[in-house]
């Protein structure tokens, strides 16, 4: 079945969904995106996914002419339009089309934003159940990580160098430390107990599924802190797991090639995962 | 008059020059461009835009099926269609349309390519004559700079942020040295009247009109150091200039509002200008 993709007010077959070439989300990656987790045809922390828009729109002094009650509006139809049970809806937000190529972008240009669906499973995946292996490389993205943009070319870089090692994700390190994964936040559990992810600031995303596990980890009596952590000390962890809004929590069994704890996920990671879920499900219910 | 746009095979009225949203330039920068200049109808340094072309592919192991000479070709054919006297093509090759988004590319993803023109002066220009007022900004962009992505949003933030000091363009500062302008490489002229710019790296974009300038400068008996400089020395050189394919070379008359020099084009500036406009000149003829 084809979808159906909304773009700017009109509802599209997918084969038709198609912006200008003079977009500056094509030309320039001047343009934003969120990613809502649906499960079981339900919106998972959508007021999360919108607070952050906003962050990345006035960091860009980007205006997004939809508010958040018109776009819950448009996610709920998507969701119904499609059908979709399980899965996400990704929204993208340029600055838009103003008829050319110029790094200033005209006044009075109207920006663009997409919205399209993707059906998938995100509850009952093997990476989240057996967890996956991951490499370490060197993390050449920009400066401004918190401010989510489709510049995600050195995401896709460092995926494909996961694959060509045979891994199935890469968790990126800068001056001796993991920022995050490739398209994740990182978590780790030392050995003496202690959950430990690296702090908000312009160098990582503010995962949205980061901050609900940091809550449910206190209400677990997890002692928890935000700290830079090396690339040896995840190598030595008890622990270690990713997490976003479509994977949830995936443990991490393997960093290059070296086995995490005894190899497979552990108590905590799993803990938290079955939690995490059983609070998105309260959350809709 | 509409200009004709190429996608994939087909010319098309800009205005239906579209791609899919599921297009990888779109939802992941994952995706290169060239301009190159036109005056009198004829392209300028043609050979070394598609040598660098076939470099930043390299790098992302980005296949072009279109080779040197099919793509000289279309960059004549636009120029004959769109009558195209002086101004740019610009060229976009993207990791194409795989029909959902997915950050690993599957294989058999067909690239997609799209061309245009624009028209504009470049050579007449009060840039070029009266020179520019730049400020300097932080670098924030990503690692590979000499890859020749469109992940530019990082370039568009400091040309918006010159703008609204009241400046024409940014000059970017990595760790306490100039790498290069906003979207052009930079050279100073010390006050012992030696041309020096940034070495070539990862850091910066391989410019080539920046190769050409440092050819011409050696035949004009300029001496000339390749080596990183500081903000400081720059707004204490005798002259200051970028240089693009589009801008040809713009003196940079003030930075941070501070004047360089007595904030006048200076002569060397002006010299290699015009040698340069004239090598244009005979290299077409």
């Amino acid at each position: 079945m084809s979808r159906t993709v909304w773009i700017n007010g009109s509802w599209l077959p997918e084969q038709e969904a198609k912006v200008s070439v003079f977009d500056r989300g094509f030309l320039f990656a001047d343009a934003i995106y969120e990613v809502t987790a649906v499960i079981d045809g339900k919106l998972v922390d959508f007021d999360g996914h919108m607070a952050r828009l906003r962050r990345s729109c006035a960091s860009l002094s980007l205006a997004c002419p939809w508010d958040g009650e018109a776009l819950r509006a448009l996610h709920q139809e998507l969701i119904q339009r499609n059908q979709l049970d399980e899965g996400a809806i990704y929204l993208q937000l340029t600055r838009g089309d103003s008829g050319d190529r110029t790094f200033l972008c005209p006044e009075g240009t109207e920006p663009t934003l997409v919205l399209f669906t993707q059906a998938r499973e995100i509850v009952n995946v093997p990476q989240g159940i057996q967890g996956i292996r991951a490499i370490t490389c060197p993390d050449i993205r920009w400066g401004r990580r918190d401010i989510k943009s489709v510049g995600l070319l050195a995401a896709c870089m460092a995926k494909q160098e996961a694959r060509r090692q045979g891994a199935d994700d890469a968790l990126l390190v800068e001056q001796g430390f993991i920022t995050e994964g490739a398209s994740s936040n990182v978590f780790i559990v030392t050995p003496d107990n202690r959950l430990v992810t690296r702090p908000l600031g312009n160098d990582i995303l503010h995962g949205i599924t980061r901050g609900t596990l940091l809550k449910l980890a206190q209400e677990l009596g997890i002692e928890h802190v935000e700290r830079p952590f090396t690339p040896t000390e995840a190598r030595e962890a008890s622990e270690v797991f990713i997490s976003s809004a479509t994977s949830l929590v995936w443990p991490v069994v393997a960093i290059d090639g070296v086995a995490i704890g005894d190899g497979a996920p552990g108590p905590f990671t799993r803990r938290l995962r079955e939690r995490y879920i059983a609070a998105l499900r309260e959350q809709m219910a």
